[in-house]
């Protein structure tokens, strides 16, 4: 059976995808080269981009108006490339509070400038996603983390906004369906749910650059990589190949849908087994108890 | 025979070290989970990261009063960290140009601050070190690029310099031995020499940060990774792993000076093929000629 790791780090890979990434490390598709050997501006690895960003596209119904990168740094470097893009000097950003990422968020947010926090669950330990919260039609964007691991709560909806929304997606990404036109900027780390540590998705809609009077460093500056099609520099080569054969996978089964069915099965049967064993440990206690 | 890449991309790297990297993505050391899910919290990847820290300070000499940080965003985001970190707002910097990813430091730390061009070898398309340059005293540090892949030039020796020296080693590191304690930074994407792409090595001497007075992004900051010992945020796992696999067979192999004596050996027979292959065209030329 396979091993399952219950810790709050990187989600579990599908088989499929381990076997062809092993693979690939010996041998990218009898090329004789390592996927590690490989120049990311050759045919090969172009073909592996191309075809990470159509599965990408594809399974979350990416409309055509926004771009699909491949990033490094993490969310954490995302929490300092939203303002630095979006933040007008003069301007102020629209922040919700609902947990330690969105913390983060919000830290890196105001170094760069006027960051208001609309909402926040911090009163009762970030146990709820905060609600009934009006957003400021004069603020650049409002940002939101969609899922928050270490609380266990997630956004069920989100809200209608008369301003562009961001989204921190990195732990729930893939795992049902969302309506992607709904946001300006989607970005996730991929150790979550769709690949291996190292690599982010960032989902972009293209006309929501070089509209600050900031400079941007250039690996900063969501611009590079729009026109660069994520090969400004080296991109991590293997990462994305991982991300690549997991999607594939994904797609295979009958995309986000069943997997959104799958995790429904599986959250079902882990409450019957919470059930089961706090009716067996009912008994146990009570006889502690009596002792 | 192993094939190989010649173009301007990543490395080759050793088979041992993708046999294992390979076999690390099915299982890792026989713990049934994949090197992939495994926790950066873990004892598992501990144990990796201190092993591929261990090595670079053993085989390059990395005095005790310098960190070792595995980083994500290539050279490229070295050339913005560089100044963040180093040039104060009222100070400035000093860069030898001396090629294509020099210019690009020196076009990122112009965005940053004060940024002088001590001398450039950009008359002759970069076919020569620049030499015969005065550094001055009153500039924060000097930045050079240590090896200039397109050109095929090379820095013999180091100016000896009154102020901090900054290397970009992206393209030599590991290739011959260094006296590290010369410099107070030297940084390398890990792709070209010891590595995957994904992964950059930086080598910082521990007191140069938190003397600028400029507020630096979270990630964009050496402090915060000195800190967090390259594990602030999730770090490049795969990549750093791959890293340990090749400077352990470095190691084995005997080190620096080893590598030293082949890439010479190397070299000789090439120019050896090189002139042999001359001698044989030239009878050929004078015939096409005669005709």
């Amino acid at each position: 059976m396979k091993k399952h790791n219950f810790g709050a780090g990187p989600g579990i890979l599908p088989e499929e995808a381990l076997r062809k990434s092993a693979q690939a490390v010996l041998d990218l598709n009898g090329t004789g080269l390592s996927l590690l050997e490989i120049s990311h501006r050759s045919k090969d690895f172009d073909a592996i981009l191309q075809k990470a960003k159509s599965l990408v596209r594809e399974l979350l119904g990416v409309p055509e108006n926004y771009s699909i990168l491949f990033l490094q740094g993490g969310a954490s470097t995302q929490f300092a490339m939203v303002p630095y893009n979006l933040l007008p000097v003069d301007g102020k950003a629209a922040y919700i509070e609902s947990g330690v990422w969105a913390n983060k968020a919000i830290k890196e947010a105001k170094m760069v400038g006027n960051t208001e926090v609309l909402a926040t669950s911090k009163d009762k330990n970030f146990s709820y996603i905060p609600k009934n919260f009006s957003i400021p039609a004069d603020a650049a964007y409002l940002h939101v983390t969609s899922n928050n691991t270490i609380y266990g709560t997630q956004m069920k909806s989100y809200p209608d906004s008369p301003i562009p929304v961001v989204c921190d997606m990195s732990s729930d990404i893939f795992s049902k369906p969302v309506d992607v036109s709904k946001f300006d900027l989607i970005y996730a780390g991929a150790q979550k749910n769709m690949g291996p540590a190292g690599v982010t998705l960032v989902i972009i809609k293209n006309d929501i650059c070089g509209k600050v009077n900031r400079t941007i460093p250039t690996m900063l500056n969501y611009q590079t990589h729009i026109e660069g099609d994520s090969l400004y520099n080296t991109p991590p080569v293997f990462p994305i190949y991982v991300c690549m054969a997991t999607l594939e996978w994904l797609q295979s089964i009958g995309g986000v849908p069943a997997i959104t069915k799958i995790n429904q099965k599986k959250l079902q049967c882990s409450m019957l087994k919470l059930i089961v064993i706090l009716c067996l440990l009912e008994p146990l206690q009570l006889k502690t108890v009596q002792k």
